[in-house]
């Protein structure tokens, strides 16, 4: 999705494809074939260019370690990287940053799932450090003994496994943010961020019905802890929001993704400078682009894989009902349940437009529209809940 | 400027390449170098397409004839291609429809020029009926004797030269508008197209204080003209803004493009969807998307060659300036006054947005962007004019 704004700005984008029918190589000229575990292609590819960037956090430390021996200029670092690869680094740094977090720990043997389960109340969640998303390497644990099989393996490859509390959260939200190695700093509007069954389906940008002061905080802490990673490029922070005590809005920090990501692509459509866009700015070291948002709300559904093979079949009936809704697609192979592509919408009024893009991204993939999910309610109004509180 | 919206929407998209190191092959994958006046060149190329629309003008009739013989689906077809191609062709069709022209003329001999020169007042306009564009292929002529060389050439070729009255015009417009096989039309805002030493360097969109009545009859009479011509995809109508009889606003038509063109780029950033999107839309026969504008007011200021050579390097400072430039660059080779870029940016008052897009397409090419010339100014309201002459 670098591609568009890449080729609008006039910048010379390549991409190490992982296959020659890869969603990237079908859309940038440049687009060597080579493993991003494979150190040398990633090498010999990286030797061409003026800097390396990543659209995934899963390249190796140790090719990492290679690149930046070679000269090559890798943005952002291994050093801020590992932080989005690696969840127990993440917690650790997290907490030593004062950034809200749910209680964790790490476990390497069960006694300690059962101690941390004790301690915080049943259900808990464990997560795999490395190579989750989506869902995959998180699962809700309602006793030690459920977890054996992955603690067996962790302790064999000596990883360890995250533990984390179960937040009773109200609704999930995203703080998007991008920075330049010389400190610039940028943010867009917080978002919420919709799941189900743990993939993501849609995002509704600004969040309505965000406490102000909450957003304000969690942009704050965006920029700073982008700042203190040392990140550069994009970061998402994918949050829940929760009530303190009285009733006061906050929020808990769940994963970091440093790269565009699913929760921004309603940039795309709903801000002045996109998140890919962004992005290219920022590993270059340019100034950074306005984060407005053009519209008072976006809704970005995604498009998972249904039954319909071939999603522009379905363009037709979709611009019919709706000439607005702006359709991407990742020329992916459809399978069931997997993001191909997503559908935006801009308005005024959140119903409706989460309806249209819903809607549209359900035609794409040939998944039955009806009914239309409700839109999630919002939270209580904090002000209010701060009151019934106290 | 295809290559973007075709990647996000999942098009695939291939494009016949003047050379290999041509803008459009730059970013599109699939880019076979070939001339598109070679017919083999060309038929070769179409075989593997699904649908061939173009970016200019200038295939040969025969070329196109060859294609349609051999079964090619060609968007828009020849027939109505020629309306583009053909300026006497085009001046014909639109007396017959009706639609307002200035006065005009075929001339093949001097004393016909002469004879339309008093006939009308002089200066007049002459015109090469192909090939001409910005500024080329147009001289304005205070004496049949000017036409002299033009005439011989005209003669020996057998193509005559189109003379037109010279129009006192208050401003240039352009009517963009895009329509699909299946009939569906649909039109941009009327923009407002500022041209400087014959070349459009600016354009305002909407166009500002721009007669509603006048506004509206436009954007039928483009959506009636597209129909009238069999249009597939887009196209764009530059006219004069003049005042009829009794000051009563109304308008000339000057030129004819059947293709995206520099007066529509603004929708990039200023419209739902953008002529390219739509374009691509068309030729597929797919429901066109929404014109409206995302702001009140879209500045497009082209970039033309300066002394810089390599454009990017002037981002750190026009994006510190401006964080909301939206910079667009085609990667062609730099020559004094080429077009090979633009700037957009959107806003809400006309004169800062303005000075915004022309200050940062200045700093592109390192043209002297002091002063900045001042925003045009909109022509007498209508309303008043009107009746002040009667």
């Amino acid at each position: 999705m670098c591609a568009a704004p890449a080729a609008e700005v006039g910048l010379g984008l390549s991409v190490l494809a992982e296959d020659p029918s890869a969603s990237a190589a079908q859309v940038i000229p440049h687009a060597p074939v080579g493993a991003h575990d494979d150190r040398d292609a990633v090498l010999g590819f990286a030797a061409a260019c003026d800097v390396v960037t990543f659209d995934h956090e899963h390249v190796p430390q140790d090719v990492l370690a290679a690149l930046l021996q070679d000269g090559v200029t890798l943005r952002p670092g291994p050093h801020a990287l590992v932080f989005a690869q690696d969840k127990l680094a993440m917690r650790s740094r997290l907490g030593e940053l004062g950034l809200p977090c749910p209680r964790w720990c790490r476990a390497d043997r069960l006694e300690q799932v059962a101690e941390f389960g004790e301690q915080v109340g049943w259900p808990i969640v464990a997560k795999t450090p490395r190579g989750g998303y989506d869902g995959k390497g998180v699962r809700v644990v309602h006793s030690a003994s459920d977890l054996r099989d992955w603690l067996d393996r962790a302790t064999g490859e000596g990883t360890g496994l995250l533990l984390e509390e179960r937040v009773e959260h109200l609704r999930e939200l995203a703080i998007l943010v991008a920075r330049r190695p010389s400190g610039q700093v940028a943010v867009w509007p917080v978002a919420h961020t919709v799941q189900t069954d743990g993939v993501c389906t849609q995002v509704i940008a600004p969040a309505p019905g965000l406490d102000a002061d909450l957003a304000g905080r969690m942009q704050r802490d965006g920029q700073a802890l982008a700042t203190a990673l040392d990140v550069t490029g994009v970061m998402a922070v994918e949050a829940f929001e929760v009530r303190g005590p009285e009733g006061v809005p906050t929020y808990l920090i769940n994963e970091l993704a440093m790269r565009p990501h699913n929760s921004g692509h309603w940039t795309q459509d709903g801000a002045v400078t996109d998140q890919f866009e962004q992005h290219l700015r920022a590993v270059l070291d340019l100034p950074l682009g306005d984060t407005s948002p053009i519209a008072p709300v976006t809704v970005m559904a995604n498009v998972l894989g249904g039954s319909r093979d071939v999603l522009t079949q379905a363009y037709a009936a979709v611009w019919q009902a709706d000439p607005a809704a702006r359709v991407h697609l990742y020329g992916k192979g459809v399978r069931p349940g997997r993001k191909i592509g997503h559908v935006t919408c801009t308005g005024a009024d959140v119903k409706s437009v989460w309806r249209r893009a819903t809607w549209a991204a359900a035609v794409l993939a040939d998944v039955d529209p009806r009914p239309i999910p409700a839109v999630p309610a919002q939270p209580a109004t904090p002000a209010t809940a701060g009151r019934q509180a106290s």
